[in-house]
This record gives structure tokens, C-alpha cells and sequence, in this order.
């Protein structure tokens, strides 16, 4: 079970994306069968609402289709999908070097963190699928990629254990988390380098914990066609659900925060000489059940 | 002239803080007086509105006053005064090590830095005057004040010049930037340290920028009556105009945004041996004009 926030008539909405990848207005058909569910007006609100958003969703998208709704369906191609949070109520939090390699390939072992590191960016990074990335030619050389998986919280909580972590997530999206190398540095601490506008590509839509969670994901980026990073998430040093309960040790999650888990090995820096993004440049993040979250970076004025 | 977002009858609303420190309810006035100003219902909408607001809010409460409408004016111990921004629309940010004798006490010369070091706090830290902090001793057994200056930003933008960073800024309050000092390095960025539940005390309230910037204001706190920290603005390392040229070069301010302009030296952790806060503790921050804001550690369980 899939869902986007999509632009129709205008109006950006939750959606359901099938198995076959059609739209489904599922705010139209609600209004059409007199259902009792007020379907959310937000991604935020169907996080607070968590598995009855999944479930109230899953039957609204059924009865359009077995009962032939085609006015509440719409081709995927024929839809925009905006990012599945376009505007985060707070700054969406990161996992710095969650991924042993990745850890080794900026700087050497010594690097592999015994705590999780945790950063931020601006929600006003955040693009949706296709929309550009800028370069800031301005202020940075040096704009690179980290393909990541994301996790949107749905039941928010303090102190959450780590063995109940799981009941907190909404779903999973992926991430782009655009980084400009050259100030990450400079600043010290890692929140101006990540925080420009556009650096934070996100979608095409959140899946259903249990989707992604019955296999062991790959997660992978490509650069103009060609795969720069693939890591399992089992990779991860801190899994989803340690995240989960460090991060709320004394600080509340609420429905709808957004936690990038970390990016793995292969990011641009990295190579020898340096692959940073370049104007033209098509960025591809991928994972199975997940989808692809496929940007460009603007071509140079 | 100073705002504040007060509770009068269970709702959350911007008002007028006299000089004689009475409290008025504009939005009261303007229904009174059927102004055609639309009072804005949050401090973000007003921050939106910038000198319109503060425009307006004046006339609105000269009118009360000149006219005796007590019934839209509260004494001061009267109302609750909430944080003046109570639910930040995103993290908060927050200059590190921006007063040179500060950033020596932390470690060495060597730390004072070359360029802003810009760290973020999640909204859900915020707490108004009087509201207790945690010490959450769970997860840590050092939490330590910082006094600071923050700034509201009123007309959003990106890319603003140094010259023209007076022209966004709504006004400016006060804020404690709670820190738990065990953790800071633990985690390597800065942000869970600075996060937990209660870790932003701010107000009392929002001072118009003519009243602060026409005199060098000194920030002071106390801890349990005792002052521990002093410094005058013009000590900082990077001015406000400084700073907000340099958040906003790639990335878009937006009204209401809150940057917090670090802390002088004196903080807990600095001393020998340390100071650090303990239940029962209060902390008083305070400069000219700004008011004081006052919060206890909350007692032990």
C-alpha cells in the first residue's frame, strides 16, 4: 500500500497509488460513498492518524476500483506528485554516518560513530520528485548527493523503547540528502551546508511499514544512469528503531517528523578525483518497493 | 514598544505590553473599535505583518487607553504570558560560540570560529516565562544554561545583503539555549543535546528592534540570584546583521523564523569545578529592554 501527496485541480491531497500505479482520490471518493472517515487534508494529519489512515485508505481506493469510480482515478503521468510531506513542521532530522563504509570513505575507522549522529535541514529544502536541485553557485563548489531511506513517524511519543519503536512509523520515503561539501566543514556543525533551498528531494510517495520490513532493502542512487552507492539497510549501524528510541530518549516525536536514516558508501566526495554534482546531472534514489525519486540539477544560468 | 503572546480566556493570542506594564488585548480593540486591521491570531502571522503589525498594535492600544476601554486591559500578574513564539514553524537556529571569551572557556583560542557555527533546536523545546525545565536525568546529568539574544524574523527572504538585514527582523526576546553537556560531544552535532522536552525557555516578550538597536544592550543571567553571565551585544563575533546575512545566503528566511545569537562566557560547564544546574535552581536571563525570563529546574521525583 502506497501513498503520495498529489497536486489535482490545484488542490495538493493524499492519495493512494496502487499496485498498478494509478491515482486515487481518495478525498473525492470518500465525499461519493458517504463514507464516515474524514479523509486527512495533509500528509501530517494521516501520520497522527496512522493505521486507520492506512486501512480507511486501502478501502476507499478498493470500492473506487471495484465499483468502477473512473472519476476518482487518475494515471500516475497524468498527476503531480509533490513531495509526501511538501511543508515539515519542523526540520527534518538526519543520521550522520550511519553506514560503516560511508563512515570510512569521509575520513577512516575512527569515524564509525559509537553514538548516532543527528543533524538537521530546513523544511524549506524540501522538493518533490522531478522538481530541480540548485547549485548555489554563489556559495558553494562543491554540491554532492547521499541517496537515503526515510522514516515519517506516525504516533508520536517520548521515551519510546526501542521494542515498541515500530509502532511509531507512518511509513518509509526516500531522501536526497543534498549536501555542499565545501561548508560542511567551515560551519562546524553541519546545518547550513545541508539547509539550502532544494536540498531536500523527497518521494514519490511513503509506503506501509510492513511493505518494506518483510525483506531486506537495497538502497541505491544512480548518477546520470550509473550506480554510485548500494547498501542494504541492514547495513545501517543504528537500525530505524534504534534511531526511533535514541532520538526520543527526552525529546517528543510527533506524527509527521520526518528522520533520514543515512546515506551509505559512494557518495560523490568520496571518489578520487571527486564526483560532486554538475548543471544537467539527473540524480535517481531508488529502493525496492519504494519507488524512484529521479531530480536533475538545474542546468547553470 | 513590546508584544506578547498572552493567554486571556484559555486562547493564545498576540497582545500589547505597555511601559507601565499593563497587558492589552488588541484583538479585543480592534473588534471594538472596528478597525479595519485584521489583528493576526499568531506571532508568526504577526511577524508576517512586520511594522504593519507594530504599527497598528500601537494605535490599537492608545486607543484603549485614551479611552478607557479597561475591559481590554489586563494587569501584567494577571495573564499568562506563553513563549512569544510558542510553536516555532521550524527548528530554532542558534549561533554557536559567538562571543570569543565563550568559545575560549569552551576549549582554546583555536575555537573561536572563522565562520558561523549554526546549530539547530526542534520547536517542541519551546516553553514560556515561568514553565519548569527538566533536567531528564534518565539521559543526562548535565544540564547547563546559556543566556542569549534571539531575533525574530519578520519579512522573509534569501540572499539578503548585510545592509538591508535590518529590514527583517521583527524584533527581538530572550531565550535560555538549555544544553545538555554530556551529550553534545557524544552525538558530535549538536542537536539532540539541545532538544530535549523544556530545553528553550523564551520571552517574556517581543521588543520592537528601534528599542534594542539604539543602545549597546547587555545580557545578563543569574542562576539562584548570582550573576554568572554578562556581555554586551557588540561583543558577539558575528553582529545579528552578520548572521542573518549568512543563514539566509542559500537558504529562504521565512517570517517568524527565530535565530538565537549564542551565549556569552559563564556558562555552567566553564567554571571549576562546574556549575551545573540542579533541581530547584532559577535561571534569570535578562538585558535592557528586554524584559527578564524567568524559569526553575523543576524538583527531582
Amino acid at each position: 500500500m502506497k501513498t503520495a501527496t498529489v497536486k489535482i485541480k490545484e488542490k495538493e491531497t493524499p492519495a493512494v497509488i496502487t499496485e498498478d500505479e494509478q491515482v486515487v482520490d481518495i478525498t473525492a471518493a470518500a465525499m461519493k460513498n458517504g463514507s464516515a472517515y474524514q479523509v486527512p487534508a495533509s500528509m501530517i494529519q494521516a501520520a497522527a492518524d496512522g493505521e486507520k489512515f492506512w486501512k480507511e485508505a486501502k478501502n476507499l481506493a478498493e470500492w473506487v476500483l471495484d465499483n468502477n469510480h473512473s472519476d476518482c482515478v487518475y494515471p500516475l503521468e497524468d498527476v503531480i506528485l509533490c513531495a509526501p510531506v511538501p511543508v515539515p513542521q519542523k526540520n527534518i532530522m538526519c543520521a550522520g554516518k550511519n553506514y560503516k563504509d560511508h563512515a570510512v570513505e569521509m575520513g577512516s575507522e575512527a569515524d564509525i560513530p559509537d553514538d548516532p549522529i543527528i543533524f538537521t535541514k530546513a523544511p524549506t529544502t524540501v522538493i518533490g520528485p522531478g522538481e530541480g536541485i540548485d547549485t548555489h553557485p554563489v556559495v558553494t563548489n562543491e554540491v554532492d548527493y547521499e541517496g537515503e531511506i526515510a522514516v515519517i513517524i506516525g504516533k508520536g511519543g517520548t521515551g519510546i523503547p526501542k521494542e515498541q519503536a515500530a509502532d511509531h512509523i507512518f511509513g518509509y520515503t526516500l531522501v536526497n540528502d543534498v549536501t555542499a561539501r565545501d561548508l560542511q566543514h567551515k560551519h562546524s556543525q553541519f546545518f547550513l551546508s545541508k539547509s539550502m533551498d532544494t536540498f531536500c528531494p523527497m518521494g514519490p510517495w511513503i509506503v506501509e511499514p510492513a511493505e518494506l520490513e518483510r525483506k531486506d532493502t537495497f538502497l541505491e542512487t544512480y548518477v546520470n544512469g550509473e550506480r554510485w552507492q548500494r547498501a542494504a539497510m541492514s547495513q545501517m549501524i543504528f537500525s530505524v528503531t534504534d534511531l526511533i528510541a535514541i532520538i526520543s530518549r527526552a525529546m517528543t516525536l510527533q506524527p509527521g517528523d520526518i528522520i533520514a536514516t543515512g546515506t551509505p558508501a559512494g557518495v560523490g566526495k568520496a571518489f578520487d578525483p571527486p564526483r560532486l554534482l554538475q548543471p544537467g546531472d539527473e540524480v535517481v534514489v531508488t529502493a525496492q518497493g519504494l519507488g524512484r525519486l529521479t531530480n536533475r540539477v538545474k542546468p547553470s544560468l
